[in-house]
Parts: C-alpha cells; structure tokens; sequence
C-alpha cells in the first residue's frame, strides 16, 4: 500500500506556516476543514452541481452521556464564520502545491478565490434545551458551500453545547445563589477550547472565570484565588502560611485565601485570630482537598460569615453530594470535569438537495429526510413535548412554539449579537421548563420528541425510493 | 455575597477583542492565564521574592486511566511559548483596567513592561514513554516568571500528552503496517485542538491527518476518502451511488470512496465490476458502519488486492477487537475517541525556592521535594525500572539514563527543534521498551518507578519541618 502521506515541500504561503505555536486565526478557518469537503466541492463543480442548492441538518442522534436535554451553544462563532468565510491566493496556491488536485477542474479556483457564503441559515437560538435528533442548525446554501462548511460548523457546536449543557446542570445542581467559576484552562484542550469554554460556561449561567484572556475579550472580570505555591514560596522565605496570607492580602484585600497546603482547620483559626482582631477583613477562603463537607462545616464555624469556595475534581454529581451532605459551600471552582470528556458527538447531514429529499440508509445511522422544524409544546411553562416535523407543516396543537429562526438570509445576518447575559437567561428558562425527571443526575428522561404524520411519511417515501 | 464578575468597561486594548470568534494567537499568551497567576506574581514583587529562583516540576499524579504509560508531547509548543514571552503596553492597559490591581506595587507593571524568560528549562524529550509522578520538565526561574507560565505549559502538555499517549497505543495495537489516520477535527475542542491533535498524533506515529491546516502547517500532505453528502447528493441529482462513485473518481482518482451509504456489499460488487472491466482503478475503499469484521471480509473477497479503510468510532480497544476477528483492515481513521475524552491531569508543583526544598501536603495531594532527576533502567532494549531522584544523586546503577535534559539555558534555547519524524521514531522505540504488561490494554501494569534514597530522606526531612 503507497503511502499518503509524504513530506510536502510547499512554497509560497509562508503566512500559513510562520506560527509554530499552531495558533488558529480566523483568517485560517477556510483551511480548518478536512480534505474531504475540498475534493467533494472541486467534484461538485466538475459536474456541474455546486450551485444546486442543499440542506444539511446539525444534530445529535444521543445526548451527551447521562443528560436528558443538551443546552444549544457555539451559533455566535458559526456566524462570525460564515461571514468572513473566504480564501486567500496564499491559501489557494498552498492547496495547488499538494498535487491532491491536480486533476481537479479549473473553475473550482476560481469559485474558491471568490468564496463567500451566501446561503441562508436556520439556527435553535442559544441556551435553548434540545433533545436528541433535533437540528441545532440548518444550512441552505449552494451545495459547495454547505459542504465545505461543515467540520468548522461541528467543532464549533459540538464544543460549545457540551461546555453549556455541563454548566446549564451545574447551575441547576448548585442553585441560583451559589457562585460557579470556571477554572479549566489548565485541563482545556487548547488554549482555544479554554476561551470558549469560558465563554460557553457564562452564557450557560456561570459567574465568572479565571481565564484573564477569555474575561477580557467577553468584557467580565476574571476571578481567583491563590495557589498552593504562593503558601510554600512565601512560607519557606519568609517563615510561615500566616506571613503567606499576610502578605497576598496586603495587596489584594479582596481576594479569597486558600487554606488547605499544610492544616485546613490551624490555617482557618489563624486567620479567624486575625480577623477577631480586626486585623484583616476576609472576603473568601478556598478549599481545594480534604473532606470537602466535614471541613467547611469546620472553617464555617471557626470564621462565619465567610464565603467558602471549593474546588478539586468537582462536578454536578459531586457539588449535589456535598450539599445533601451539609456542606456549607458558596461557590464552587469547577474545571477538568467541565472542560474536558465525552463531547457532544453532533453530525451534520444532507437532508435535501435541488428540492429532493434525501436521506442516510447506513446502518444503525439512519436519518430523516427533508428540511426540518421543531415545535415545542410548553403549557404553563413547562415543556409537554416537542414535534420534530417539516418545516412548512402545518402542526395541529396551535400552542406549540417554533424553535428554529432564520438567522442568516442571502449570506446577511437578520438578527443582532446576542449578549452573553441574555444567553444566559434563556438557558435558565430553558432548563427551568423541563421535568424534574429531564434534569435529575440519574437516569434522566429527555421529553417525547414526536415525529410528525408529514415527516414519517416523507421518511417512508425516501427510504423506499432505494 | 458581592459578585464578583459585573461587566467591565474596558478601553484601550481594542486588539484584544478585535477577534469576535474568540481565537488565541500567539500574541494573546501572556494573558492565556488564570487571573492568580499575575495577583500571586504582584505579591511577589511587593514582597521583594519575585527574583528569588524557584523550580517547578509538571508532572501527573496518575496516568491517563487504562493506560500504563505517557507519552510526553507538547515540549516544543511550551518552548515557543517561553521565547516569545512577553506583555503589550494593550495588554498591561487591559490588566489595569480591571481594577483588581489596584493595590498592586508600581513595580508589577514595569516588571511586566519588560518580562521575558530567562529561566532554565529541564524537559524529557516528546516521544518518551513516562509514568506517574515523573517530571515531564522543569522550570528553574525568578519566582513570579515561573509563576506566571503555569497555565500555558500544563494547557500545552497535558492535551498533547494525551494525544500522543492514545495514539502511540493505537499504532501499538494496529502493528506497523496499518495506516493510521487522524480524522477527528469536527470532535475536537475548538480549531486549535484539532491541529494540536493532528501534530501529537503525527508525532506520536500516526501516518497522515484529513485536517488541511493542521497538515499544511506541519508540511505534510492531508488525506482524505469522501462523506455520505457526495453520494447522496450525486445519487439524487444523477440517479445512483454509481454515478456519485464515477463523478468523485474523475477528478480524484487516487482517494478511497466511501461504500456504506446504502449497502456496502451491493456497492463492492457495483466497483467489482468497473475495475474488472478495467474502467477504474480503485485504490481503496472506506467502510463507516455495520459489523466491520465481516464486511471488511467480504469487500476483500469482492474487490481483493484493494486498500480498505475503516472509521466510526474507533479506538485501540475496537482494532484490536477486528484484528482478533479477522477482519481485512489495511487502515483506520481515527476520530472522537482519540481527541476527546478524559484529560491528563498534569499538575505544575513548587519543588524548591532559593535553595529550599517544598513540598505540598493537602490531605491526598503530597508531592515530592527538591528538582529531580529520572533514571531509567534499560537492558537489551528493554525498561527495567525507573528511578525518581534528585538532580544531582549519585545512582549506584551506572546503566541507568538520565531523561531530563536541559533544553533551555538563560532563557536561550540550547537544542535544535525535533521534527515529527524524529519525534514519531523515538515513540515507537520508547514503546517498544515496554514490557508487554505495560503496554496491554487490561490492566497494564508500569514498570515500578522507585524512590531514590535521598530523595526519600530529603521528603521525611521536609515534612517534618512543619
């Protein structure tokens, strides 16, 4: 078998290759594709069909593990995409100096020196609750266009509605009151997936993060603590955890102290001394191991009034363990167990091509042709069940809300930036217009997803035409 | 409880929020932080310890679960970062306009206004195979310069790790032979993951990645079959999965086609006939879905002597399953499961500060004291054990090597950039001196890493000090 995969000898695009960190500007995302959507695009415009127009649907056959609903996050970068979607003559020539399309037909450069997306996009709006098969996105666009589009538009969403249904449960677990702070940089697959981390965690309703770059460009504060090093460094030069906390707080009054390096409870009483004294004002403490309920029922004793924040491999399952067990806890520090694990495995599939529906017969991977709406039937407030149906169909119960809205016409925006706080408060009503059996840790049960008279008989018709 | 995380009105550092897609260039690292990391590093200064020379060690507690070995991945990245180390006037502006330094010492920012590393950096070269508790590196440094780079270096090194670590067993249960090849951008955590991804599995010994950026960054040729979009599509438009095959194959005669989209074994038989006709050339053909192993067999048997290539869901414990059932794989894409998932949990530890050993004691989070220094055993290729010492130890076993190197003297790089072929081949040699019970996927056992007799002494002695 010949290999594939040669050393390349490329010239001429020495703007691609000068970061050797592997920085991704969004002036690379063209090339952030995999090769496939390349070759089937210069394929489409051999044969004449890369301006026949397509849909393709985004979903997600199974929820992430253990959650009964998904919260929708990551449509803001999509359309940042789309709109600056183009590529250079640099990136151009590198993808000539392959030789993967050598025999390629000519028109396909031209079609990419000019690319622009100018389809149209239907998108579930941010921190809204979706269920399994339910389209997140739909993409009508020429049919190049919708195909090169999609490993961006996957990485984008798959990411972002993991990092937002994690946070969306957090918050739902810790409580209005409680603060929850993200702290995964460190354990974030790239310092990429750490700022969009941060920015799915605030839109899913946390309080702050301590990523000063991602706090920064979403306009937040960022937040912290102390680490165990600034305790040892200062203890082993100066004497002592005491001098250590003295000599953080002198400069920063307001920040919380975490007192867990040698002796949670010596640490708590002397600084519970100090504040007796009225020495110190204290704004916070931090516990970062140990038995997390036991000692902060401890340090609440010893110092009330202060807030105690905790953190170390927590995650919903756990913060709801300390609060059952007593534990008296504000804020919760939340990191590996929220940046990182299973993703949201979202797929996005051709459901319509030139007007004719199609669909995937792969088995175990069927899935629904025709382009698609979701109407969500909420009475009181609370979710009933939603109808996965056509998108012109006529829906029986008046009550059901249409979730997918156009956000994209003729490569234009329609709607404006939502802000982070607004996300926010829609992920909220979202989750609070589920079930308590769609929302509890164990087993969860997403609500009924009902297919319509109108879809089961466009899928029957489809599948039969092969 | 005060909140801590309003919305800031920030000006000045438009540069920093220019990028509404939310991506990290190389210029943006110095904030790429947590927030503790500048306030620890004020105190510091305010204290006068921030030129005090203190050595951290990153290493993980335990290794990535299921496995009985690291590989090291992501050194070059962490030394790129250490070069270019430096704060903008926007970003010293930023970081002021925050307010959350407003009790800092004036000193802070000049030190700021002029940072760069000028540490020592102690690394195992990327490739090497490490166990728990092993110093992938160490930062010797003024105090608040070793402080401030934790974030990046375990962000670096901890995501690439465990790429590296997943692909170098993935090539081990594969064989030699086999293609391997990294299809996992739309699964990975943001662009810039799914490009670290494509470079620590390269390195680690995979053959190619569909990720077009990632490939032409690292100067090698992207690879790639078709998706079900193209013969859907085709099919629709022109009638059959035939045509889509003939359409693709003329402009792109050497990619593998993709046969599941409707029923694998109908479309082997379809190819069958046009390559016996001689009509076609097929040089592989990809397989998505259904039981692989008795597909695989029957397309062998349908279209012998063509390449097949297997996806979907794959890991180390799926190939070996095929292998073992005797299916007729030449090649595998590999996708969420290898740049997703649980993390490494790389932590960054205080080990000495101006001579002064450390150590953290929180209740389960011990760590070792004083710069150390990792011995292996070797005897006829094969890792007896490991020693973990200090630095400057005298080993009694003369044949052990010592694997920290130092990389980085003054600030200044004192060895060449590796390339992923040189990096790939010590993998696969560092591997290969695994025992087989460190390498299986049940329960591997690793090699017993021992605790020199000084660095135990130096620990009892550091204890007992408080």
């Amino acid at each position: 078998m010949k290999t594939t995969t040669e050393s390349l000898q490329l010239t001429g695009f020495e703007e691609i290759l000068e970061d050797r960190e592997l920085t991704v500007s969004s002036a690379d995302y063209s090339l952030l594709t995999d090769l496939y959507q390349l070759t089937m695009a210069a394929c489409y415009v051999g044969e004449g069909l890369d301006g026949r127009v397509a849909s393709f649907e985004l979903f997600a056959r199974r929820l992430p593990e253990g959650f009964g609903y998904a919260i929708a996050m990551g449509l803001a970068q999509v359309l940042d995409y789309l709109e600056k979607f183009r590529f250079s003559p640099a990136q151009i020539q590198a993808l000539q100096s392959t030789g993967i399309f050598a025999g390629a037909p000519e028109q396909f450069w031209t079609l990419l020196a000019t690319a622009r997306f100018t389809g149209d996009v239907w998108a579930v709006p941010e921190g809204t609750a979706v269920f399994a098969n339910e389209p997140l996105l739909r993409i009508e666009a020429p049919l190049w266009q919708a195909q090169l589009v999609e490993t961006y538009l996957l990485n984008a969403i798959n990411y972002q509605t993991l990092i937002a249904t994690r946070a969306a449960r957090l918050r739902d677990v810790a409580g209005p009151e409680a603060k929850l702070l993200e702290f995964g940089t460190r354990r974030a697959f790239g310092p990429q997936a750490a700022v969009w981390a941060a920015r799915a965690a605030l839109a899913a309703g946390f309080d702050g993060t301590s990523n000063v770059l991602a706090a920064l460009k979403l306009g937040r504060k960022p937040v912290g603590t102390i680490a165990h090093a600034l305790v040892m460094a200062v203890a082993a030069l100066e004497g002592s955890e005491n001098q250590a906390f003295a000599a953080f707080h002198r400069y920063f009054p307001g920040a919380p102290l975490l007192i867990d390096t040698y002796d949670t409870v010596a640490a708590a009483r002397m600084l519970a001394d100090r504040v007796n004294s009225g020495e110190m004002q204290l704004e916070g403490v931090r516990l970062d191991s140990g038995d997390l309920a036991v000692l902060s029922r401890e340090v609440r004793s010893i110092l009330p009034g202060v807030p105690i924040f905790a953190s170390g491999d927590l995650d919903d399952r756990e913060i709801a363990k300390l609060k059952s067990s007593g534990a008296c806890i504000d804020g919760y520090g939340l990191g590996t167990k929220l940046v990182s694990g299973s993703p949201v495995n979202g797929v996005y599939k051709l459901v319509e091509i030139d007007g004719i529906p199609v669909m995937k017969e792969a088995s175990g991977k069927v899935t629904y042709p025709g382009r698609k709406q979701i109407f969500r039937h909420i009475e009181n407030g609370q979710i009933l069940g939603d109808c996965l149906a056509l998108s012109g169909e006529n829906i029986k119960n008046c009550d059901s809300i249409p979730l997918m809205k156009l956000v994209v016409k003729d490569g234009k925006r329609v709607q404006n930036e939502e802000s982070l706080d607004d996300i926010a408060k829609r992920t909220a009503a979202s989750v609070a217009s589920l079930r308590p059996e769609t929302r509890q840790l164990d087993n969860p049960i997403s609500p009924q997803v009902e297919i319509s008279p109108d879809l089961q008989s466009l899928t029957q018709k489809t599948k039969k035409s092969h």
